[in-house]
Protein backbone atom coordinates (compact mmCIF):
# COMPACT_ATOMS: atom_id res chain seq x y z
CA UNK A 1 0.00 0.00 0.00
CA UNK A 2 2.65 1.93 -0.68
CA UNK A 3 1.31 4.14 -3.34
CA UNK A 4 -1.42 5.30 -1.38
CA UNK A 5 1.12 7.19 0.70
CA UNK A 6 2.24 9.12 -2.50
CA UNK A 7 0.10 12.94 -2.30
CA UNK A 8 -1.76 12.11 -5.54
CA UNK A 9 -2.84 8.90 -4.49
CA UNK A 10 -4.34 10.13 -1.01
CA UNK A 11 -6.01 12.99 -2.62
CA UNK A 12 -7.85 11.07 -5.44
CA UNK A 13 -7.88 7.14 -4.53
CA UNK A 14 -8.95 7.62 -0.97
CA UNK A 15 -10.69 3.74 0.40
CA UNK A 16 -14.00 4.16 1.67
CA UNK A 17 -14.71 4.55 5.60
CA UNK A 18 -17.64 3.99 7.20
CA UNK A 19 -18.22 5.65 10.96
CA UNK A 20 -20.21 3.73 13.67
CA UNK A 21 -21.73 5.79 16.12
CA UNK A 22 -21.80 9.52 16.75
CA UNK A 23 -21.30 10.76 19.79
CA UNK A 24 -18.45 13.44 20.72
CA UNK A 25 -15.60 11.38 19.52
CA UNK A 26 -17.32 9.12 16.84
CA UNK A 27 -18.39 12.66 15.45
CA UNK A 28 -15.03 13.98 15.37
CA UNK A 29 -13.38 11.30 13.95
CA UNK A 30 -16.13 11.25 10.43
CA UNK A 31 -15.12 14.60 10.27
CA UNK A 32 -11.88 13.81 10.36
CA UNK A 33 -11.94 11.17 7.35
CA UNK A 34 -14.68 13.72 5.58
CA UNK A 35 -11.66 16.58 5.91
CA UNK A 36 -9.33 14.01 4.33
CA UNK A 37 -11.37 12.90 1.33
CA UNK A 38 -12.49 9.86 2.26
CA UNK A 39 -15.84 8.99 1.18
CA UNK A 40 -17.37 8.68 4.49
CA UNK A 41 -20.21 6.80 5.25
CA UNK A 42 -22.12 6.91 8.73
CA UNK A 43 -24.23 5.24 11.26
CA UNK A 44 -25.92 6.58 14.33
CA UNK A 45 -28.66 5.13 16.46
CA UNK A 46 -30.03 8.90 16.60
CA UNK A 47 -29.94 9.60 12.49
CA UNK A 48 -30.44 13.67 13.16
CA UNK A 49 -27.34 13.53 14.85
CA UNK A 50 -25.67 13.17 11.51
CA UNK A 51 -27.08 16.01 9.75
CA UNK A 52 -23.75 18.09 9.92
CA UNK A 53 -21.73 15.74 8.54
CA UNK A 54 -24.27 15.01 5.50
CA UNK A 55 -24.26 18.65 4.82
CA UNK A 56 -20.30 18.28 4.48
CA UNK A 57 -20.47 14.81 2.19
CA UNK A 58 -21.15 11.77 4.30
CA UNK A 59 -23.34 9.31 3.50
CA UNK A 60 -26.07 8.12 5.86
CA UNK A 61 -27.01 4.79 6.49
CA UNK A 62 -30.34 3.44 7.89
CA UNK A 63 -29.09 0.11 8.98
CA UNK A 64 -25.96 -1.04 10.47
CA UNK A 65 -25.56 -3.74 7.41
CA UNK A 66 -25.76 -1.32 5.02
CA UNK A 67 -22.93 1.06 6.91
CA UNK A 68 -20.83 -1.58 6.93
CA UNK A 69 -21.46 -3.11 3.70
CA UNK A 70 -20.26 0.43 2.37
CA UNK A 71 -16.58 0.59 3.31
CA UNK A 72 -13.77 -2.27 3.66
CA UNK A 73 -12.70 -0.23 7.01
CA UNK A 74 -15.77 -0.07 9.50
CA UNK A 75 -14.94 2.37 12.07
CA UNK A 76 -16.76 1.55 15.59
CA UNK A 77 -16.76 4.34 18.88
CA UNK A 78 -19.63 3.90 21.09
CA UNK A 79 -20.04 3.79 24.25
CA UNK A 80 -19.00 0.31 26.17
CA UNK A 81 -17.70 -2.63 24.13
CA UNK A 82 -21.35 -4.43 24.97
CA UNK A 83 -22.59 -1.90 22.82
CA UNK A 84 -20.10 -2.34 20.29
CA UNK A 85 -20.30 -6.00 19.90
CA UNK A 86 -24.30 -5.25 19.71
CA UNK A 87 -24.23 -3.14 16.93
CA UNK A 88 -21.67 -5.32 14.94
CA UNK A 89 -23.83 -8.37 15.44
CA UNK A 90 -26.59 -6.44 13.83
CA UNK A 91 -24.79 -6.38 10.71
CA UNK A 92 -25.37 -10.03 9.93
CA UNK A 93 -22.75 -11.40 7.51
CA UNK A 94 -21.70 -8.00 6.10
CA UNK A 95 -19.16 -8.10 7.89
CA UNK A 96 -16.83 -10.83 6.34
CA UNK A 97 -13.57 -10.03 4.52
CA UNK A 98 -13.92 -6.09 6.32
CA UNK A 99 -11.51 -4.89 8.67
CA UNK A 100 -12.84 -3.30 12.19
CA UNK A 101 -11.24 -0.91 14.06
CA UNK A 102 -12.80 -0.38 17.72
CA UNK A 103 -12.18 3.16 18.87
CA UNK A 104 -14.09 2.06 22.01
CA UNK A 105 -13.40 2.77 25.36
CA UNK A 106 -13.48 0.00 28.01
CA UNK A 107 -11.14 -2.99 29.57
CA UNK A 108 -8.33 -5.40 28.03
CA UNK A 109 -10.92 -8.33 28.45
CA UNK A 110 -13.95 -6.42 26.67
CA UNK A 111 -11.27 -5.47 23.87
CA UNK A 112 -10.63 -9.25 23.56
CA UNK A 113 -14.13 -10.42 23.16
CA UNK A 114 -15.00 -8.17 20.18
CA UNK A 115 -12.12 -9.13 18.65
CA UNK A 116 -12.67 -12.54 19.14
CA UNK A 117 -16.21 -12.74 17.71
CA UNK A 118 -15.65 -9.90 14.80
CA UNK A 119 -12.66 -12.35 13.85
CA UNK A 120 -15.33 -15.58 14.23
CA UNK A 121 -17.10 -13.10 11.09
CA UNK A 122 -14.34 -13.76 8.78
CA UNK A 123 -13.05 -10.03 9.23
CA UNK A 124 -9.63 -8.78 10.76
CA UNK A 125 -9.55 -6.09 13.97
CA UNK A 126 -7.73 -3.38 15.30
CA UNK A 127 -8.70 -2.12 18.92
CA UNK A 128 -7.28 1.57 19.45
CA UNK A 129 -6.62 3.47 22.21
CA UNK A 130 -7.54 7.69 21.43
CA UNK A 131 -5.06 9.77 23.82
CA UNK A 132 -7.02 12.91 23.04
CA UNK A 133 -10.50 14.51 23.41
CA UNK A 134 -12.57 14.90 20.88
CA UNK A 135 -11.08 18.29 19.86
CA UNK A 136 -7.35 16.97 19.66
CA UNK A 137 -8.72 14.41 16.33
CA UNK A 138 -6.71 14.88 13.28
CA UNK A 139 -3.57 16.58 15.61
CA UNK A 140 -0.05 16.16 14.36
CA UNK A 141 0.78 15.26 18.07
CA UNK A 142 -2.52 13.15 18.98
CA UNK A 143 -1.58 9.27 20.38
CA UNK A 144 -3.37 6.60 19.53
CA UNK A 145 -2.48 3.13 21.00
CA UNK A 146 -3.48 0.80 18.81
CA UNK A 147 -3.29 -3.26 18.97
CA UNK A 148 -4.60 -5.78 16.86
CA UNK A 149 -4.36 -6.61 13.23
CA UNK A 150 -0.52 -5.31 11.61
CA UNK A 151 -2.31 -5.95 8.50
CA UNK A 152 -5.04 -3.77 8.89
CA UNK A 153 -2.44 -1.12 10.79
CA UNK A 154 -0.47 -1.07 7.72
CA UNK A 155 -3.20 -0.84 4.97
CA UNK A 156 -4.90 1.68 6.30
CA UNK A 157 -1.84 3.86 8.01
CA UNK A 158 -2.45 7.19 5.76
CA UNK A 159 -6.39 6.81 7.19
CA UNK A 160 -4.65 6.18 10.71
CA UNK A 161 -3.05 9.07 10.35
CA UNK A 162 -5.76 11.59 10.60
CA UNK A 163 -7.03 10.32 13.62
CA UNK A 164 -3.80 11.49 14.94
CA UNK A 165 0.28 11.95 14.13
CA UNK A 166 1.49 10.11 17.15
CA UNK A 167 -0.06 6.44 16.24
CA UNK A 168 1.77 3.43 17.05
CA UNK A 169 1.20 -0.43 16.98
CA UNK A 170 2.16 -1.27 20.25
CA UNK A 171 0.87 -5.37 20.55
CA UNK A 172 -0.84 -7.56 18.06
CA UNK A 173 -3.22 -8.36 21.28
CA UNK A 174 -5.87 -5.98 21.30
CA UNK A 175 -6.35 -6.28 24.58
CA UNK A 176 -3.46 -4.05 25.06
CA UNK A 177 -4.04 -0.40 24.27
CA UNK A 178 -6.66 -0.10 26.93
CA UNK A 179 -4.53 -1.29 29.50
CA UNK A 180 -1.60 1.65 28.29
CA UNK A 181 -4.57 4.03 28.22
CA UNK A 182 -5.86 3.14 32.06
CA UNK A 183 -1.65 3.50 32.72
CA UNK A 184 -0.96 7.02 31.42
CA UNK A 185 -4.70 7.97 32.69
CA UNK A 186 -4.23 6.35 36.01
CA UNK A 187 -0.80 8.02 36.67
CA UNK A 188 -2.17 11.30 35.84
CA UNK A 189 -5.01 10.78 37.88
CA UNK A 190 -2.25 10.33 40.91
CA UNK A 191 -0.19 13.27 39.73
CA UNK A 192 -3.43 15.82 39.33
CA UNK A 193 -4.44 14.65 43.11
CA UNK A 194 -1.33 15.22 44.37
CA UNK A 195 -1.07 18.99 42.36
CA UNK A 196 -4.57 19.86 43.31
CA UNK A 197 -3.57 19.10 47.30
CA UNK A 198 -0.37 20.88 46.90
CA UNK A 199 -2.30 23.68 45.23
CA UNK A 200 -4.81 24.21 48.53
CA UNK A 201 -1.66 24.37 49.94
CA UNK A 202 -0.25 26.84 48.43
CA UNK A 203 -3.35 28.95 47.57
CA UNK A 204 -3.95 28.93 51.46
CA UNK A 205 -0.80 30.62 52.07
CA UNK A 206 -2.16 33.75 49.51
CA UNK A 207 0.45 31.88 47.01
CA UNK A 208 -1.04 31.97 43.12
CA UNK A 209 0.01 28.63 42.09
CA UNK A 210 1.09 29.79 38.24
CA UNK A 211 3.40 31.87 40.26
CA UNK A 212 4.77 28.39 42.16
CA UNK A 213 4.86 26.40 38.91
CA UNK A 214 6.78 29.22 36.98
CA UNK A 215 9.25 29.18 40.02
CA UNK A 216 9.56 24.97 40.91
CA UNK A 217 8.89 24.15 37.16
CA UNK A 218 11.88 22.32 36.74
CA UNK A 219 11.59 20.16 39.93
CA UNK A 220 8.13 19.37 38.89
CA UNK A 221 9.43 18.17 35.62
CA UNK A 222 12.02 16.29 36.94
CA UNK A 223 9.08 14.05 39.01
CA UNK A 224 9.09 11.80 35.51
CA UNK A 225 13.11 11.74 35.30
CA UNK A 226 12.66 9.35 38.19
CA UNK A 227 10.21 7.18 36.11
CA UNK A 228 12.05 5.08 34.56
CA UNK A 229 14.63 4.06 37.44
CA UNK A 230 10.99 3.09 39.06
CA UNK A 231 10.38 1.22 35.87
CA UNK A 232 13.43 -1.00 36.01
CA UNK A 233 13.12 -1.78 40.03
CA UNK A 234 10.10 -2.98 39.02
CA UNK A 235 10.71 -4.82 36.51
CA UNK A 236 13.19 -6.55 37.64
CA UNK A 237 11.64 -7.13 41.19
CA UNK A 238 14.73 -6.26 43.03
CA UNK A 239 13.86 -2.53 45.66
CA UNK A 240 16.81 -2.05 47.18
CA UNK A 241 18.42 1.57 47.04
CA UNK A 242 20.96 3.57 48.69
CA UNK A 243 19.38 6.88 48.70
CA UNK A 244 16.00 7.88 48.91
CA UNK A 245 14.55 5.07 50.97
CA UNK A 246 11.40 4.64 52.40
CA UNK A 247 12.03 5.29 55.98
CA UNK A 248 13.14 8.52 54.50
CA UNK A 249 9.76 9.45 52.92
CA UNK A 250 7.93 9.11 56.19
CA UNK A 251 9.52 12.28 58.51
CA UNK A 252 8.38 14.33 54.93
CA UNK A 253 5.11 12.97 54.66
CA UNK A 254 4.81 13.86 58.43
CA UNK A 255 5.49 17.21 57.74
CA UNK A 256 3.07 17.65 54.94
CA UNK A 257 0.64 16.01 56.98
CA UNK A 258 1.11 18.49 59.84
CA UNK A 259 1.17 21.36 57.60
CA UNK A 260 -1.69 20.42 56.11
CA UNK A 261 -3.66 19.81 59.18
CA UNK A 262 -2.60 23.70 60.75
CA UNK A 263 -4.14 24.73 57.57
CA UNK A 264 -7.39 22.62 57.50
CA UNK A 265 -6.42 21.42 54.22
CA UNK A 266 -7.68 17.84 53.62
CA UNK A 267 -4.81 15.40 55.79
CA UNK A 268 -6.44 12.04 54.06
CA UNK A 269 -4.59 12.26 50.71
CA UNK A 270 -1.50 12.30 52.07
CA UNK A 271 -2.27 9.84 54.77
CA UNK A 272 -3.04 7.62 52.64
CA UNK A 273 0.58 7.59 50.99
CA UNK A 274 1.69 7.73 54.70
CA UNK A 275 -0.03 4.23 55.26
CA UNK A 276 1.30 3.13 52.48
CA UNK A 277 5.20 3.66 53.57
CA UNK A 278 4.09 2.65 56.92
CA UNK A 279 3.08 -0.79 56.14
CA UNK A 280 6.14 -1.51 53.89
CA UNK A 281 8.61 -0.40 56.60
CA UNK A 282 7.05 -2.43 59.11
CA UNK A 283 7.10 -5.33 57.06
CA UNK A 284 10.93 -4.65 56.79
CA UNK A 285 11.64 -2.63 53.80
CA UNK A 286 12.59 0.37 55.48
CA UNK A 287 15.72 0.58 52.96
CA UNK A 288 13.98 -0.34 50.30
CA UNK A 289 13.31 2.25 46.98
CA UNK A 290 9.44 3.53 46.81
CA UNK A 291 9.19 1.47 43.82
CA UNK A 292 8.78 -1.55 46.92
CA UNK A 293 5.15 -0.14 46.99
CA UNK A 294 4.02 -1.84 43.96
CA UNK A 295 3.19 -4.67 46.05
CA UNK A 296 0.68 -2.91 47.71
CA UNK A 297 -0.64 -2.20 44.40
CA UNK A 298 -0.78 -5.85 43.33
CA UNK A 299 -3.06 -7.13 46.05
CA UNK A 300 -6.82 -6.46 46.05
CA UNK B 1 30.34 41.39 47.80
CA UNK B 2 31.04 40.95 43.95
CA UNK B 3 34.42 40.98 44.75
CA UNK B 4 33.66 37.15 45.63
CA UNK B 5 32.64 36.15 42.35
CA UNK B 6 36.08 36.57 40.78
CA UNK B 7 37.66 33.10 40.52
CA UNK B 8 40.74 34.54 42.59
CA UNK B 9 38.68 36.12 45.28
CA UNK B 10 36.82 32.83 45.33
CA UNK B 11 39.67 30.89 45.94
CA UNK B 12 41.77 32.70 48.69
CA UNK B 13 39.31 34.84 50.09
CA UNK B 14 36.57 32.39 51.08
CA UNK B 15 34.71 33.04 54.42
CA UNK B 16 34.65 30.72 57.00
CA UNK B 17 31.44 28.46 57.10
CA UNK B 18 29.92 26.47 59.98
CA UNK B 19 27.34 23.37 59.81
CA UNK B 20 25.53 22.67 62.74
CA UNK B 21 24.26 19.34 62.60
CA UNK B 22 25.89 16.49 60.52
CA UNK B 23 23.59 13.95 59.82
CA UNK B 24 23.94 13.09 55.74
CA UNK B 25 22.79 16.18 54.43
CA UNK B 26 25.03 18.47 56.98
CA UNK B 27 27.89 15.97 56.20
CA UNK B 28 27.28 16.93 52.31
CA UNK B 29 26.88 20.11 52.89
CA UNK B 30 30.51 20.56 55.10
CA UNK B 31 31.89 18.45 52.43
CA UNK B 32 30.71 20.55 49.85
CA UNK B 33 31.91 24.04 51.60
CA UNK B 34 35.46 22.29 52.02
CA UNK B 35 35.58 21.37 48.71
CA UNK B 36 34.50 25.05 48.01
CA UNK B 37 38.00 25.66 49.52
CA UNK B 38 35.70 27.50 52.47
CA UNK B 39 37.35 27.92 56.35
CA UNK B 40 34.43 25.34 57.76
CA UNK B 41 33.97 24.36 61.38
CA UNK B 42 31.68 21.78 62.60
CA UNK B 43 29.74 20.64 65.47
CA UNK B 44 27.66 17.62 66.04
CA UNK B 45 26.22 16.12 68.80
CA UNK B 46 28.26 12.99 68.19
CA UNK B 47 31.53 14.50 67.66
CA UNK B 48 33.02 11.54 66.37
CA UNK B 49 30.72 11.75 63.17
CA UNK B 50 32.95 15.07 62.44
CA UNK B 51 35.98 12.76 61.99
CA UNK B 52 36.12 12.40 57.95
CA UNK B 53 35.60 16.12 57.73
CA UNK B 54 38.73 17.24 60.03
CA UNK B 55 40.81 14.88 58.02
CA UNK B 56 39.91 16.58 55.10
CA UNK B 57 40.70 19.93 57.25
CA UNK B 58 37.37 20.78 59.03
CA UNK B 59 37.68 22.79 62.40
CA UNK B 60 35.37 20.51 65.05
CA UNK B 61 34.37 22.64 67.76
CA UNK B 62 33.08 21.30 71.20
CA UNK B 63 30.22 23.87 71.99
CA UNK B 64 27.53 24.57 69.65
CA UNK B 65 28.58 28.07 70.96
CA UNK B 66 32.28 27.75 69.86
CA UNK B 67 31.12 26.90 66.11
CA UNK B 68 29.13 29.58 65.62
CA UNK B 69 31.43 32.91 67.06
CA UNK B 70 34.00 31.05 64.27
CA UNK B 71 31.69 32.29 60.98
CA UNK B 72 29.29 34.30 60.01
CA UNK B 73 27.48 31.79 58.06
CA UNK B 74 25.77 29.69 60.57
CA UNK B 75 24.23 26.60 58.43
CA UNK B 76 22.01 24.46 60.35
CA UNK B 77 20.80 20.84 59.03
CA UNK B 78 18.82 18.69 62.00
CA UNK B 79 16.32 16.58 62.58
CA UNK B 80 13.13 19.25 63.14
CA UNK B 81 13.06 22.57 63.51
CA UNK B 82 12.53 22.41 67.47
CA UNK B 83 15.86 20.71 67.39
CA UNK B 84 17.23 23.58 65.19
CA UNK B 85 16.21 26.10 67.30
CA UNK B 86 17.17 24.31 70.95
CA UNK B 87 21.11 23.53 69.29
CA UNK B 88 21.39 27.71 68.36
CA UNK B 89 19.53 28.66 71.95
CA UNK B 90 22.81 26.74 73.28
CA UNK B 91 24.94 29.65 71.53
CA UNK B 92 24.47 32.51 73.90
CA UNK B 93 24.89 35.25 72.68
CA UNK B 94 27.12 34.19 70.04
CA UNK B 95 24.56 34.76 67.50
CA UNK B 96 24.01 38.79 67.38
CA UNK B 97 25.52 40.08 63.97
CA UNK B 98 25.63 36.48 62.23
CA UNK B 99 23.53 34.92 59.16
CA UNK B 100 21.69 31.81 59.56
CA UNK B 101 20.72 29.71 56.81
CA UNK B 102 18.77 27.14 58.15
CA UNK B 103 18.33 24.22 55.70
CA UNK B 104 15.98 21.85 58.42
CA UNK B 105 13.05 20.27 57.13
CA UNK B 106 9.25 20.75 58.74
CA UNK B 107 6.59 23.01 58.43
CA UNK B 108 6.49 26.72 57.59
CA UNK B 109 5.20 27.21 61.08
CA UNK B 110 8.18 26.17 62.62
CA UNK B 111 10.25 27.58 60.20
CA UNK B 112 9.07 31.21 61.34
CA UNK B 113 9.21 30.07 64.86
CA UNK B 114 12.78 29.91 64.45
CA UNK B 115 13.31 32.19 62.08
CA UNK B 116 11.79 35.09 64.92
CA UNK B 117 13.74 33.74 67.52
CA UNK B 118 17.07 33.99 65.54
CA UNK B 119 16.62 37.80 64.44
CA UNK B 120 15.42 38.24 68.46
CA UNK B 121 18.98 37.79 68.86
CA UNK B 122 20.43 40.41 66.40
CA UNK B 123 21.04 37.76 63.44
CA UNK B 124 19.60 37.22 59.88
CA UNK B 125 17.52 34.65 58.85
CA UNK B 126 17.80 32.38 55.75
CA UNK B 127 15.74 29.28 55.23
CA UNK B 128 16.82 26.96 52.59
CA UNK B 129 14.56 24.02 51.24
CA UNK B 130 16.81 21.32 49.72
CA UNK B 131 14.96 19.44 46.86
CA UNK B 132 17.89 16.56 46.42
CA UNK B 133 19.10 13.68 48.74
CA UNK B 134 22.45 13.99 49.89
CA UNK B 135 24.38 12.59 46.79
CA UNK B 136 22.96 15.85 44.60
CA UNK B 137 24.23 18.48 47.32
CA UNK B 138 26.85 20.47 45.05
CA UNK B 139 25.21 19.59 41.59
CA UNK B 140 24.70 21.94 38.90
CA UNK B 141 21.35 21.33 38.68
CA UNK B 142 20.25 20.53 41.79
CA UNK B 143 17.15 22.92 43.45
CA UNK B 144 17.38 24.90 46.50
CA UNK B 145 14.38 27.38 47.41
CA UNK B 146 15.40 30.13 49.75
CA UNK B 147 13.02 32.74 52.04
CA UNK B 148 14.18 34.90 54.32
CA UNK B 149 16.53 37.82 53.93
CA UNK B 150 18.07 38.82 50.83
CA UNK B 151 21.27 40.56 52.00
CA UNK B 152 21.28 37.08 53.29
CA UNK B 153 20.73 35.62 49.87
CA UNK B 154 23.01 38.25 48.33
CA UNK B 155 26.13 38.30 50.40
CA UNK B 156 26.81 34.35 50.57
CA UNK B 157 25.44 33.34 46.64
CA UNK B 158 28.58 32.02 46.45
CA UNK B 159 28.74 29.77 49.08
CA UNK B 160 25.34 29.38 48.35
CA UNK B 161 25.80 27.83 44.95
CA UNK B 162 28.01 25.11 46.51
CA UNK B 163 25.19 23.71 47.83
CA UNK B 164 22.95 23.42 44.58
CA UNK B 165 23.52 25.06 41.10
CA UNK B 166 20.01 25.94 41.01
CA UNK B 167 18.85 28.10 44.13
CA UNK B 168 16.44 30.62 43.91
CA UNK B 169 14.96 33.24 46.47
CA UNK B 170 11.65 32.62 46.10
CA UNK B 171 10.11 34.86 49.41
CA UNK B 172 10.84 37.11 52.03
CA UNK B 173 8.59 34.86 54.25
CA UNK B 174 11.39 32.01 55.87
CA UNK B 175 8.08 29.64 55.56
CA UNK B 176 7.23 29.93 52.16
CA UNK B 177 9.84 27.04 50.92
CA UNK B 178 8.66 24.45 52.98
CA UNK B 179 5.43 24.88 51.20
CA UNK B 180 7.04 24.67 48.05
CA UNK B 181 8.75 21.65 48.96
CA UNK B 182 5.27 20.02 50.28
CA UNK B 183 3.97 21.08 46.80
CA UNK B 184 6.53 19.68 44.42
CA UNK B 185 6.37 15.98 46.77
CA UNK B 186 3.24 15.96 47.37
CA UNK B 187 2.39 16.02 43.57
CA UNK B 188 5.17 13.68 43.22
CA UNK B 189 3.68 11.06 45.73
CA UNK B 190 0.25 11.14 43.81
CA UNK B 191 2.22 10.73 40.42
CA UNK B 192 3.95 7.87 41.90
CA UNK B 193 0.78 6.08 43.47
CA UNK B 194 -0.56 6.40 39.91
CA UNK B 195 2.55 4.82 37.87
CA UNK B 196 2.70 2.07 40.51
CA UNK B 197 -0.78 1.20 40.40
CA UNK B 198 -0.60 1.66 36.33
CA UNK B 199 2.61 -0.68 36.78
CA UNK B 200 0.42 -3.26 38.51
CA UNK B 201 -1.84 -3.17 36.15
CA UNK B 202 1.30 -3.52 32.97
CA UNK B 203 3.48 -6.03 34.67
CA UNK B 204 0.05 -8.31 35.58
CA UNK B 205 -0.23 -8.46 31.68
CA UNK B 206 3.36 -9.50 31.34
CA UNK B 207 4.56 -5.89 29.91
CA UNK B 208 7.84 -4.70 30.76
CA UNK B 209 6.75 -0.98 32.59
CA UNK B 210 10.14 0.02 30.54
CA UNK B 211 8.91 -0.62 27.48
CA UNK B 212 5.45 0.86 28.54
CA UNK B 213 7.35 3.86 29.14
CA UNK B 214 9.42 3.62 25.73
CA UNK B 215 6.45 3.27 23.81
CA UNK B 216 4.12 5.63 26.04
CA UNK B 217 6.50 8.48 27.02
CA UNK B 218 5.49 11.44 25.27
CA UNK B 219 1.99 10.75 26.84
CA UNK B 220 3.32 9.85 30.26
CA UNK B 221 5.21 13.91 29.42
CA UNK B 222 2.41 15.50 28.32
CA UNK B 223 0.72 15.22 32.21
CA UNK B 224 2.59 18.16 33.06
CA UNK B 225 1.78 19.90 30.03
CA UNK B 226 -2.34 20.23 31.70
CA UNK B 227 -0.69 21.70 34.92
CA UNK B 228 -0.47 25.58 33.95
CA UNK B 229 -4.06 25.27 32.86
CA UNK B 230 -5.00 24.04 36.27
CA UNK B 231 -3.03 26.79 38.26
CA UNK B 232 -4.78 29.42 36.02
CA UNK B 233 -8.43 27.54 36.67
CA UNK B 234 -7.26 27.54 40.85
CA UNK B 235 -5.97 31.03 40.76
CA UNK B 236 -9.17 32.56 39.18
CA UNK B 237 -11.47 30.08 40.82
CA UNK B 238 -13.69 29.30 37.66
CA UNK B 239 -13.71 25.99 36.83
CA UNK B 240 -15.72 25.70 33.32
CA UNK B 241 -14.53 23.65 30.68
CA UNK B 242 -15.76 23.27 27.05
CA UNK B 243 -14.17 19.64 27.22
CA UNK B 244 -12.70 17.09 29.28
CA UNK B 245 -15.16 17.92 32.39
CA UNK B 246 -15.66 15.92 35.25
CA UNK B 247 -18.02 13.77 34.05
CA UNK B 248 -16.51 12.59 30.85
CA UNK B 249 -13.73 10.91 33.70
CA UNK B 250 -16.29 8.70 35.16
CA UNK B 251 -16.33 6.28 33.02
CA UNK B 252 -12.49 6.03 32.12
CA UNK B 253 -12.18 5.48 36.07
CA UNK B 254 -15.03 2.66 36.30
CA UNK B 255 -12.84 1.38 33.35
CA UNK B 256 -9.73 1.04 35.52
CA UNK B 257 -11.62 -0.20 38.64
CA UNK B 258 -13.29 -3.00 36.36
CA UNK B 259 -9.51 -3.54 34.92
CA UNK B 260 -8.13 -3.70 38.58
CA UNK B 261 -10.78 -5.61 39.56
CA UNK B 262 -10.71 -8.42 37.28
CA UNK B 263 -6.90 -8.63 37.74
CA UNK B 264 -7.07 -8.66 41.38
CA UNK B 265 -5.17 -5.44 41.54
CA UNK B 266 -5.84 -2.72 44.15
CA UNK B 267 -9.03 -0.90 43.67
CA UNK B 268 -9.16 1.71 46.64
CA UNK B 269 -6.72 3.81 44.74
CA UNK B 270 -8.60 4.11 41.83
CA UNK B 271 -11.84 4.10 43.43
CA UNK B 272 -10.77 6.74 46.12
CA UNK B 273 -10.53 8.87 42.85
CA UNK B 274 -13.63 8.28 41.55
CA UNK B 275 -15.18 8.82 44.99
CA UNK B 276 -13.84 12.67 44.56
CA UNK B 277 -15.54 13.02 41.06
CA UNK B 278 -18.87 11.47 41.90
CA UNK B 279 -19.31 13.98 45.28
CA UNK B 280 -18.23 16.60 42.92
CA UNK B 281 -20.93 15.55 39.73
CA UNK B 282 -23.61 15.35 42.55
CA UNK B 283 -22.81 18.91 43.93
CA UNK B 284 -23.71 19.74 40.44
CA UNK B 285 -20.09 20.42 38.83
CA UNK B 286 -20.24 17.92 36.19
CA UNK B 287 -19.49 20.10 33.14
CA UNK B 288 -16.53 21.25 35.23
CA UNK B 289 -12.76 20.71 34.96
CA UNK B 290 -10.88 18.77 36.90
CA UNK B 291 -9.79 21.10 38.75
CA UNK B 292 -12.76 21.79 40.47
CA UNK B 293 -11.23 18.92 43.05
CA UNK B 294 -9.40 21.13 44.88
CA UNK B 295 -12.64 22.18 46.96
CA UNK B 296 -12.12 18.79 48.51
CA UNK B 297 -8.84 19.56 49.48
CA UNK B 298 -9.70 23.06 50.83
CA UNK B 299 -11.50 20.94 53.58
CA UNK B 300 -10.34 18.63 56.50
Amino acid sequence: MTLLNTASERTDAQSAVTVIGLGEMGFALAGAFLDGGHPTTVWNRTPERADPLVARGAERSATVRDAVATSPLVVVSVKGNATARAVLESSGDALSGRSVLNLTDGTSAEARDVAEWVRGQGAQYLHGQIMTIAPGIGGAETVVFYGGSDAVFNHFHPTLQLIGGRGTLISADPGVPALYGMAVHGTMWGALNGFLHASALLSSEGIEVKRFLDDAGPSVAALLASFPMIAEEVDRGEYATPYGALQHHRPSLEDLIRESGDRNIDVEFPGYTLGLVNKAVEAGHANDSYSRLIEHFRKQ
